[in-house]
């Protein structure tokens, strides 16, 4: 039975790409290697890590503009760490809209002082607080595009010129925006990018180099840099299928296309969650929600039950919401095919039908 | 046709691991999704990440002795550091085998005083000190068991109270060993274990705690143990593979079986080293040769291109040299067949034939 994935991540990818990475497990560039067999230093890998590295910044728009990318481990986990080792002097901002920023303001915390400059904690997070101002002394202004948890997204960043770090793990690729104004961007990898096991890190070099703190190897971006994103093994599997799910991306004409199908999916089942009288919405502020993950909730929830055996009949995967939010969370990330929405938006009627 | 991998890491898997790899990229566990498309927090990829952490214990003999299994990311190379931060307060003893304590010293310098107590850097690293001391009053005591890149391998280690570390990347599951006489062990997976990308650390949990620093979270041992190596998103596939390969090495009987047969690849490659006047092994101390990684050099290197050729005919692959020794390092893991060497033997035959 076809299933419908809407898993908040590791999450779907689309199924040539899982076609080559599965055949690249047995032979390899018709290697009669397997992928996970071969050196890291080969040609053959090398290729794919500079494949992925300059893939990352075109589909970003950002080749020739002074930023490197780099496939490291970790997560977005590691980054909350090395992003206030690297950039950290005294002070830093941060803007608080969840668990994600949460966790980055825990361990940059260790390194210097924080300012939250805005914070949506009053109300569970179900909105992105706006007209906060940001300290003109700070090292850097940090901030989580997309917050999966809660179901809501950044459409507007700050006019500043402190220099703007973002945790774009569960929204990069999905969407057009000026990514020049960014100076750092990192994202762990399983969700629009690849599966777990790689985080892409995004950093306009200049901006390294500034803190006075000895940083550990393994920490450091500017060793990293040095050793084109190869200073120890990188985690080959997953840099081989992001690199294929770029290409993927690119060969469908690159963000502003995905972007046109991400929109359409989340209009159409925002809509239904609306319309919907059995069914509401867990972020109040059209603006603020996110087109990666629809958060929503039964009102009467005696049917849940109903719900629930309605959607896995369906082949529906992964609705379940967060525990921190209950409910339901639909994500769309850029390999779900709208045929999945579909299906969710008719089991939500028949539900409705049915009650 | 068929290779002969002789990859010093990432490095041969057992061909029925790389089959079951492949088909569990397009469906897992009958479930019609990917392994890697699916939440690391459903049961199906729990139960892989616990029997994973399960079988490493059970293979080293360290079920119910205190010891627990993570399945972290970062290589070797981030242990450097953990180890580092979770155990040293003050001084640390290192034994100097080569490129990767030194790595190990570099990264730990920066959180104490480190005493060097053996080195073999005055012949290019290709002998094990011994009869070193390790001063009283040190935090801990760390070495690297097996040294890809010059050969040797440790065959004894120190007798001593305090905590032992050892850096057991490129020959853990390889041989017996009193496993339990180490208080923490960790291993990149990529050469006995799995794909690159993830790492195996054991540590005896009581060892914990005890130093003053405040330790990030993500290189906090003990946070990675308090969520059962689930603090944040695992490296799933290498994690799977890894768990894929420890079954087969259960299955096939345990380390002490595949000890055998490594045994006999090292006894056979080694007795035409030295048997072939044309050849010259790097490592003269006999008990010193890594069973893992033969280095060997041709002694009237104008036979280069010929040998490369004979080898290359032969389907064998990997076989250069590290480029800060030279010649060839045929790399013997546990996935490597005996007839892989009885051919490259066989090659060395020839060359001598021919010459």
């Amino acid at each position: 039975m076809k299933k419908h994935n809407f898993s908040a991540g590791p999450c779907i990818l689309p199924q040539s790409v899982m076609q080559k990475a599965s055949e690249a497990v047995i032979n390899f560039n018709n290697s009669n290697l397997s992928l996970i067999e071969i050196s890291h230093r080969s040609n053959d890998f090398v290729e794919v890590m500079e494949n992925a590295r300059s893939l990352s910044l075109e589909l970003l728009g950002l080749q020739n503009k002074g930023y490197k990318a780099l496939f490291l481990q970790g997560g977005a986990s590691m980054e909350f760490l090395m992003v206030a080792f690297n950039l950290l002097e005294k002070k830093a901002a941060y803007l608080n809209t969840g668990t994600w920023s949460n966790k980055a303001m825990k361990e940059a915390k260790l390194l210097g002082e924080l300012v939250e400059v805005g914070s949506s904690k009053d109300k569970n997070f179900n909105y992105i607080p706006k007209n906060y101002s940001i300290p003109a002394d700070v090292d850097y202004f940090h901030c989580t595009s997309n917050n999966t948890i809660f179901g809501t997204q950044l459409n507007e960043f700050p006019n500043t010129t402190t220099l703007k770090v973002c945790d774009m793990s569960s929204d990069i690729f999905s969407r057009q925006l000026d990514f020049s104004q960014f100076d750092l961007i990192y994202a762990g990898a399983q969700k629009n990018m690849g599966p777990a096991g790689t985080t892409l890190v995004i950093i306009k070099e200049e901006i390294l180099g500034k803190v006075s703190r000895t940083i550990p190897s393994m920490l450091d971006y500017q060793v990293h840099l040095n050793k084109d994103s190869m200073f120890n093994t990188p985690a080959v599997f997953p840099v081989y299928v992001s690199m294929l799910t770029l290409e993927w991306l690119k060969n469908l004409g690159g963000i502003s296309e995905i972007e046109k199908i991400n929109n359409k999916k989340a209009e159409i089942l925002y809509a239904e969650i609306d319309r919907n009288p059995l069914f509401t919405g867990f972020v109040p502020n059209i603006e603020d929600r996110s087109k990666m993950n629809a958060t929503f909730n039964l009102i009467d929830t005696s049917l849940s039950n109903r719900f629930n055996q309605l959607w896995n009949e369906a082949g529906i995967n992964g609705l379940n919401g967060h525990r921190s939010v209950g409910g339901y969370r639909a994500s769309m990330y850029n390999a779900l095919p709208i045929e999945s929405v579909d299906i969710l938006i008719e089991v939500m009627k028949r539900l409705e039908q049915k009650a």
